[in-house]
């Protein structure tokens, strides 16, 4: 096991109903500037049990975080908190609304340009205080500290955290999923299950633990997944989904273990050229990884076939393709397609995106940092 | 799942020669009362390592919390950092001293007789800051905010928790083990086993992370407890069982599931009575109530039995009684025995236990309630 630290002071506030819970959360005397994405939390109900539990609280409402949530728009909410003299934030929605949130709390604090934050990783000591409402299962940034955030302006799209921007609290009832699109719904077991993969298929590192945790979380998302497009008000399988999706990406399972996080950087590359979903960059990414790479990650691949998988037959080259193979089926069953010629993206492509990966210096990737530009060519071209 | 809330913002620093980041984590200008058990950690290095990472800050020693630290002992230490102005407890030892710090760090701020906190469940609103360094793999005290203290002079031995009683950090340096005796690293095992159990070993409640969580730690523990008796010295090994020990008893496996504490509340009986160890009555009393309540546990004894034993042939009779024996096993190749009269008691001692559970109200314990002081009587006869 390698070193590590490990915190992690988020309460979750877990179950149907629990939306009410917000007055015991908030305090009495805060000034609210409630954050949402578009229209979907007034449709299903949910922003009526936010105004419920906010009761006699001074709050307004910005809503407009989009999907990859910009500087432009979130600047627009940091303008709109100074004005209404806002001293605490909710956030009430998916990941973007959520990370877009984290930026606005940095932002209002920042002695500054707030995009020094972004680009030049200017430290942030301090953040507004904030607790969000999760009403999309899928990125865990309801539980960490992490945020990316565009530029649009720029073409920019970047990350950062700080130990000031973890929420204070999040709220999790799974029925506030039920209305989500198929979709969304989709999307957000793929971006659950690759971040797990990306903290577990690596090589061993004497993690036992982090190992089992990583294993009990796909194992949980390959049987879910599918039931929650079958089932969207089956509350089971909402709420397993609603806590592994939290779990898949809240620091425990990546403490202390080895990380190969190029499934993400190439897809970044793909999302900013191609205008993908981040769910279908990873679903086509990752299968192309573990082939390319089937040699660095043979002991993990074959500890995923077995445990994962259940596949115990055969040579260890067949039980690797069955790994890498029932990767790609359960992706294609979540309807998520895993090849660039489904989204009718060519290898012409490629050329451009070695190029933008360069420009970031994304030039030594994966576990071991030998995940070159050449090596990355591959994976795109396998991906094909 | 059953609705939860969850928080632990404890701050884990893992891994070999980390008791150096203490000069990071303790303020500059605190003033220390560092507290310790029996004199172990001046032999094996560990207070040289302390002594070391606090550099020029003043601090003092309390030595002499004992195991089932004691309200009498306790007091002691309040009295000497009130002379003293501290400011700042750091726990250096195992669970005992963990817990008994805790309530130094409560007690010192308490309005009022401090024993109250625990006889009376008086709240704590606020405690002093306190770290630890643990040193000793078993009761997870070092991430989570619950303590057990005695009264020596009552004969009490009684439990609080507060949210102002996480440590701020705990310092888990797999190395500071390696000199423990064996037989305390034999009922660390039992003792983060039995509790990981107790969060798991109910009925099915559709919570299929927090079930895959519990069965990585058991099945964890079950591989890397023979093996740390056998080489003290493995790194890897020690490592491995003390960040399990740390995740079983830290709140995570239990959100959201059903729960039954009637081991841990019959041995609290034995130990008042017969003063066994703590770990001894779990590894009793254990496999007695899996068998007494068979039929209550069944889908999860056969879920357990499959998962973690991988008891896949028979009858559901026959995998039952299987995991049972697997359990007594482990214990027993832990080298802790599971039977009473391994101790030397005799069915004589039953009206006396059952006469003190009925004293402290233990008489509806279990997932459902229903283990009554008959049912507990069954208990410790299986258990002769």
């Amino acid at each position: 096991m390698q070193n590590f630290s490990y915190r992690n002071p988020t309460k979750i506030i877990f179950g149907e109903g629990q939306i009410a819970m917000l007055d015991a959360e908030v305090p009495r005397n805060a000034r609210v500037l409630v954050t949402s994405g578009g229209g979907s939390i007034k449709s299903n109900g949910v922003l009526d049990q936010v105004k419920a539990a906010l009761g006699q609280r001074t709050w307004f409402l910005f809503s407009g975080i989009e999907p990859n949530p910009t500087y432009e728009t979130l600047m627009e909410a940091v303008a709109m908190a100074r004005e209404n003299n806002i001293d605490y934030l909710l956030a009430v929605g998916g990941g973007s609304v959520i990370d877009g949130t984290k930026f606005i709390a940095a932002a209002i604090k920042f002695d500054g340009e707030p995009w020094d934050i972004l680009s030049k990783k200017a430290p942030v000591h301090d953040a507004m205080p904030f607790g969000s409402v999760l009403t999309l299962p899928a990125t865990g940034s309801e539980m960490n500290n992490g945020s990316v955030v565009s530029y649009r302006a720029k073409g920019d799209k970047l990350f950062f955290t700080s130990e000031a921007t973890y929420p204070l609290f999040s709220v999790l009832d799974p029925t506030t999923t039920y209305s989500l699109p198929p979709k969304q719904i989709a999307n957000g077991v793929v971006d659950a299950f690759v971040p797990v993969i990306e903290q577990y298929l690596t090589y061993p590192a004497d993690a036992k633990v982090q190992d089992r945790f990583a294993e009990g979380l796909l194992i949980t998302l390959s049987e879910v997944g599918p039931q929650a497009l079958a089932e969207p008000h089956n509350y089971a399988v909402r709420a397993n989904l609603m806590w592994t999706a939290t779990l898949a990406l809240n620091g425990l399972i990546g403490a202390g273990v080895p990380q190969d996080w190029a499934t993400h950087m190439l897809g970044h590359e793909l999302t900013a050229l191609h205008g993908l979903d981040h769910a279908q960059t990873l679903a086509i990414l990752l299968p192309a990884v573990m082939s390319v790479r089937r040699e660095q990650k043979r002991a993990k691949l074959l500890q995923y076939a077995e445990r994962v998988w259940k596949l115990t037959e055969g040579s260890e080259e067949e039980r690797i393709t069955a790994a890498i193979t029932a990767t790609r089926s359960f992706f294609e069953r979540m309807t998520v397609a895993t090849r660039l010629r489904d989204y009718q993206i060519t290898g012409d492509s490629i050329d451009k995106l070695i190029a933008k990966l360069e420009e970031h210096g994304m030039t030594a990737l994966g576990e071991h940092g030998d995940i070159t530009p050449q090596v990355s060519r591959e994976v795109y071209q396998h991906a094909l």
